[in-house]
């Protein structure tokens, strides 16, 4: 059988990193260019020498019709404002693209100039309305179709999957939910900050971008269409809003998200049960604990899992519930490789532990 | 001058040694005895090789007659349901007390029963009038006469002192509060657990006890008698419950707190930071962060300070508060000897940092 | 094809679990029985959440007739001086075996004794002269005719492979090898011990076993053979012996030794290179760094390699070996499964990364 | 009393850093200038929240005249060859001097310009036979005495204190001395580095600057001058040569070196024991731990403490030395404070712990 032909722009991060680990050893892949504007020229294994013996090819800067010559698909890994210049041209030649950025996750091209501090070209303004938001547990209906995926950040993608039957199922009220999430360093990417130095982080815990952090927009997206099973329009005027607050955890990959919901009314174990494991029955990906058991992050960290637990708090009338992924994974390269599956009509959970 | 002859009843813990490290640097305190049932014969140094060439001096046994003899003060670092047994004895013989244990701090003898699955003696349900709850930003003014003070656990001290003043000046809802707590691993102290091994925590995040944490009695106690303004008893019928949930980081020590809460009306910043100074402004340990300035664990390791920083979420009409300590100190042992200081009659920060 | 059936007596220690991710995905393996006789009776999704999904198996007591019965192959992960009880049973009904423990490395009776301060089983004895020290890169034509491999330790693993064709082709005198590993805590294992909780070895460093560590005499007995390449009685008299220092990193995985080796003449980079090269030509486990390139234990994480660099430092006439393992795989789980591989007549990377 | 007025120039490194704690609460000291090139302008509050309510200082761009006309003493914690500009100008004027960089400690000027690629400055030649190398432990007699202190490096700190007494009693030869060092992540600095970021470091250990690091000459230099007990030319013809490997411990700070020496004759352990003892007799700051005892990182951490133990290996006829420091403390500003402490009469503990 012919392999798909994927090219990675911007592999060099450590999202682009784990999308190489996975797909050269993808069995229905053929690797063909990474794209790196720091290292070009140089083979990927000097650059991180866990390849050698394993993969020996080098890295190119990025030339649009190159790679979309010669790629059936092509997954874009570049910042937030910079994939829109980009991810148009590879569709214009009929390529199929995973676009790792946000530039194509916001329904509303206003939210998304609020958040992003920059307008969307008229292009991509166009592109919104084919481009599905990459979480398959709830889209892959339309992903198997599509040209272009927008692939969710990594703290969305725990958000979303933790409580989305919870509002589906209207067992929760859309007002007041709480968001406390921490992340490992690794999701802060590559660039050089002395926030991320050892020193700084050993031993150390904090808040950050309690303001606003720009994944809250595709969070009250998602789960305001999720829970009003309407028009996207009418998350505008009565959508859900939610209080989120990262955190830095001392460690290398994982998120874990602590979410805070007032119960409609009073439920039972097994009833929230059910609702998780009817929502989830056909997500390989999806774990659900029952409890008293929980979601630790060790569970999934080098996994493409999404653990869920959860626990009834009667004494206030809540619902906690915890949802743990690896950010780099399920939260980045596991999930796009898990669109790139279903995009290409192969067995959702190919190449993916 | 005389110096305060002071003991530790249980010096070979986490907080046991903190304890020693505080007091015997302490410029007017003679350290005496330092018990241990597990080391009695050993000198501590032996024991925690850091007291070398510093503190020479051999762990004992408990022999109530000699300690309370010799003392003017003791420290009882005993197990919740162990002290009291103990603590009434000292205080017969006219030692004063600072007790770790829960087992003075509940008013309610009733609920604490409920919580520590032990009756309280008889002797002890008559000592809970006297004792008082040793946390001097709110009751310095009684820690100052009395003889026994039940030193509180280390998340109601982050948690009670981080939210007080808005409590206390109405500025928030007394229901729905919402507690995210997440503690190092030297406050589960020094018994043996597979669960607390660095190959089981490094890497990882987890939440625990999320059912029932046995601290939840003593914050909803002091959180309702600060907000409501009246005798403790209305804390049954009308008192604040909290939604409190414990966490494992990955570091040594440490206790980060983010506290949710429901604005009664809008607020400015400044008005927040004018009662917060207000509350604190005779309280040496007590350092308010201006937003978007935050607290950080680093930033209290090591000290006896309790750091607080707050955000206005105005999207959702919440107020979020941080508040971090080092769970070992103002967690425990330096609020222990803060509380020794102020019942000696010593300057409050004396032998503390 | 007939898939191997494989069984694991002790499989719930760290190597255990490494064991059964490897071979529950090993595409010639059909898993049959997990012992514990901690957790029999309980699901093994139970103990380590990780395999939720993933295994469903129960672990059983052992039974050696039930276990011979059905297995082609057993890999026995118990202490030190307990295998020889279970091993010869095995041999007996004709199931191959690789056995963890020390019990069958040390050809030399006697210093077996002297070092594991038990005598070796008669039975046991009379099994040392078939049994294969499990290292594939020296032993491979051996092991692939024996029914009994001994899997080498994990320090012995490292530092054997680091310095091999130093010794073999001369390079380096014998006396006076001084080698300092490093390795992380999961080492150790799951017993219960305070000196692995996290609050013990976080922020910390230590040496350990610094008198005697019980890898020395497989170490030494693999060094003078491959030297003097002469029967194994050599070793008694004129054998090499090497200072070795054990220490333990704040790290949950992987082995770091460096070795220090005097050179008997002057060596060119290259002329090292080559013999390393040479070496290891057919070794797809090892790989070589070129100077001034070195190794690290994030670049084995997770793998089956052993990577090697190299310092040629003039100055003093010395080499410096740096060699990386994971500890858990390399030096336990990986190579154990490289060894029934070999055994088994399956390609020598089948299942393992 | 008159206080000794101090400035510190570049003060906010993590070794400036250290120094302002130590010496804000020294009981002879007044701070008078913290300079810092990145951040001034700033409170030093601003730069380390640690600091507020404890320390109200604002940060100054260096003004020579101005530092040294209002200080009695200056340390200068700036780069390597950058220290040669600044250090005569200050003792020009009368200002007594503790330089962190290397300009000062290397007796041959030639041997500077080797390791350091830049050549000595003409004055700052001239001062090479004023400067006395800052280990108190062994120059304290000329210490009290100059006013030019050259602070010694982290690593060479724990190196030569560690071995200094077998080389003084000729217990070892001179020869085929091994250093194995490892240090936390602080020893490198604050310059943005990704090496130095926390997902690169967290469950990694590597060897680095394994070719030349350049604290090896002032160990040569040091050793050779205890060990031949003559002028220090003769360092140049048969002067000391080590082995120095130093590595990154995913730790914030200390240092463990450990030290491989050939004993001359079979010695007992008390034989050694006295010598090293007999060594440090009026060292405070030095903790000799007797067999089989040994030193680990977290018993230095925090403090000025040099832990020293060993292990006598007779199968190999060599020593094992184990030192350990902080090396922000003993191995920087903890030991600058202490050479301050002597060269102005004040008790060498002053204001250390």
């Amino acid at each position: 059988m012919q392999k798909l032909k994927v090219s990675i722009i911007g592999s060099t991060g450590y999202v682009g990193k784990e999308l190489v680990k996975i797909l050269m050893n993808h069995p229905k892949v053929e690797l063909v260019y990474l794209t790196s504007s720091t290292y070009a020229g140089k083979n990927i294994a000097e650059i991180f020498p866990e390849f050698l013996n394993k993969l020996d090819k080098k890295l190119i800067n990025l030339n649009l019709d190159v790679v979309s010559q010669d790629s059936d698909m092509v997954f874009t890994a570049l910042p937030h404002t910079v994939s829109m210049d980009v991810v148009p041209e590879l569709l214009k030649k009929g390529v199929k693209v995973v676009d790792f950025s946000a530039d194509y996750r916001i329904k509303n091209s206003a939210v998304y100039q609020e958040w992003y501090k920059k307008e969307l070209n008229q292009i991509s303004k166009g592109l919104l309305s084919e481009a599905i938001y990459g979480l398959p547990e709830i889209y892959s209906d339309k992903i198997k179709d599509v040209s272009l995926v927008a692939n969710p950040g990594c703290y969305p993608t725990s958000v979303i999957l933790g409580i989305a039957p919870l509002l589906k199922y209207h067992f929760v009220e859309p007002e007041g939910i709480i968001i406390d999430s921490k992340s490992g360093t690794s999701g802060a990417g590559r660039k050089l900050s002395l926030n991320l130095h050892f020193a700084e982080c050993s031993g150390n815990f904090k808040a950050y971008k309690i303001v606003k952090h720009n994944h809250i927009p595709e969070v009250e997206q998602e789960l305001s269409s999720i829970y009003f099973s309407e028009d996207d329009n009418k998350y505008q005027e009565k959508g859900i809003k939610v209080s989120f607050t990262p955190h830095l955890l001392p460690i290398n990959r994982g998120i874990f998200s602590t979410c805070y919901l007032s119960l409609k009314s009073s439920k039972k174990e097994e009833e929230v049960l059910e609702v998780y494991q009817r929502f989830y029955q056909k997500a390989p990906f999806i774990r659900i604990f029952k409890p008293p058991n929980l979601p630790e992050i060790k569970f999934v960290a080098g996994t493409n899992y999404c653990d869920i637990g959860f626990y009834i708090d009667e004494r206030v009338g809540k619902i906690k519930v915890i949802s743990v992924i690896d950010n780099l994974l399920k939260g980045a390269a596991g999930q796009a490789v898990q669109n790139m599956n279903i995009m290409s009509g192969f067995p959702e959970t190919c190449g993916l532990v």
